[in-house]
């Protein structure tokens, strides 16, 4: 009892109560308050480096890329033909880095509300960061929302890679969000937001889906395995006014030569929709 | 920083260097140190009663569901016609309850080395212990590999329900034990056994698919998601001699009836085929 001593970070939330993941620290890097949140960045002695945004994991670098890849390429590869992607979030860099990996993907725009976090990211992750100097993105320091009701660009694909729904990142979890993103979309356009863990999230997970499902009519709930996320888990939530669209079967098949050139760890088609089988007793909670 | 407390049982090993799963603790219902290990049963503020052996978390009562199906089913379900069944370990009594659940099973043999384990889970985990007094079971306190030794009683499927290669359950990991098993196995019968998470025991699950290869020729690596252990999933190895064998698509399908009828929660037929598909990183290390 009481095992945990100096030197280890707790990830303490009522999000998840009575449980908590903690990293053993040997340094920590940076720390300061932004105008949206506390960003921290600590050196892990097993797991990287690990960006903390308001107390909460964001990512690590020893699994960041099963988290990077399956937002990017679940949605990416439901699409026939990807050419422009909006990013909403992702300061760290990762989402960038992976959906620049995807061969039909022509411009990334990408917008995210804290300058800062996008200043430590370059400082400290620079294998996430590294998604910041593709050529194709254009990068702006802007709120989401008001972003997408300025810019007249529409786009075959959106993803929303926010932190949970408290703080900054709340309203991309409101119904709002999801219709400003419908009239973003070119026609056959997908979205793909991070919706929680279905284990201990599963009010967050439900109201993602119902928004998606509500707003696009055709929508679906997939996870992946990702260790430093509260019960292991990480959810996805896909939409799409196409009501052809079947998110559990690659539209677009990356082959093995390019799943292994650009270094893809987790994704595969295989992946892909295994992603969407749930565990019986939470299937029936999206559909 | 340091942000635990007093009250909180925290999971620190040498298994998982640098990172630990912390559980709030309303009481410690039961201590005590056995012949084999120490036992300790926590009621959890969150995940009901926590069954930890030498430290370690063996179940949680809210997500044991998810490791005592998978490691029954996967191996049952393989099998055309699975009638009988030996369990070596699965002391708190909960792959007893799944196995006997299988509609063609008709005898249920299960040894366990420590017969505390089963005392104190029939005490506190009522649930799970109720596997104990199912009328096809029969259980022997003993040492698996000396039952097994002893005892000519021939198998359809055997499961080995273990705690990690550190303490007792070591030699449930070596090559002998595998071997131990195919003698004890029917023809086409189906071993399935505990073989650690890919995230974080590679080399525990890449030995246990070794052993199970070596000895049978036909063997495959699944995993399960459940939240409650180190990185949030646990593999399982399975082998068979019978080289038409193929774990990955059920033998014998469980109806939707048998699913809702019996509340089985994580396994389902499309959910047996997904556990197999693993991130593709870590696909190479099993083939």
């Amino acid at each position: 009892m009481d095992a945990l001593k100096t030197g280890w970070f707790s990830e303490v939330s009522d999000m998840w109560p009575g449980v908590c993941l903690s990293f053993e620290v040997d340094k920590v890097l940076h720390a300061e308050k932004s105008d949206y949140q506390d960003i921290m960045m600590l050196q892990t002695k097993n797991h990287g480096k690990a960006l903390i945004l308001d107390g909460i994991i964001q990512c690590t670098e020893l699994d960041e890329f099963a988290y990077q890849e399956m937002i990017s390429f679940l949605p990416l590869c439901s699409h026939p033909q990807p050419k422009n992607v909006l990013i909403v979030g992702g300061g760290d860099g990762g989402v960038a880095r992976e959906v620049a990996k995807h061969p039909a993907v022509e411009r990334i725009d990408q917008v995210e509300i804290d300058d800062r976090v996008v200043e430590v990211s370059k400082q400290y992750l620079q294998s996430m960061a590294v998604g910041f100097k593709d050529p194709k993105l254009n990068l702006f320091i802007e709120d989401g929302l008001k972003f997408m009701e300025r810019n007249k660009t529409k786009y075959d694909v959106i993803i929303t890679d926010s932190s949970d729904p408290i703080g900054p990142a709340d309203c991309l979890f409101q119904q709002q969000y999801y219709e400003l993103m419908r009239d973003s979309l070119r026609p056959g356009g997908i979205i793909c937001s991070q919706a929680g863990s279905f284990w201990c999230n599963l009010d967050t997970s439900v109201r993602s889906y119902k928004n998606s499902k509500t707003v696009f009519g055709n929508a679906a709930y997939a996870y992946a395995s990702v260790p430093s996320y509260p019960s292991g888990v990480i959810g996805f939530v896909l939409g799409s006014s196409n009501p052809e669209t079947d998110f559990t079967k690659p539209a677009y098949v990356l082959s093995e030569s390019v799943l292994e050139s650009k270094n893809i760890r987790y994704y595969s088609p295989s992946v892909h929709t295994a992603a969407f089988i749930l565990p019986r007793s939470y299937q029936k909670y999206f559909v």
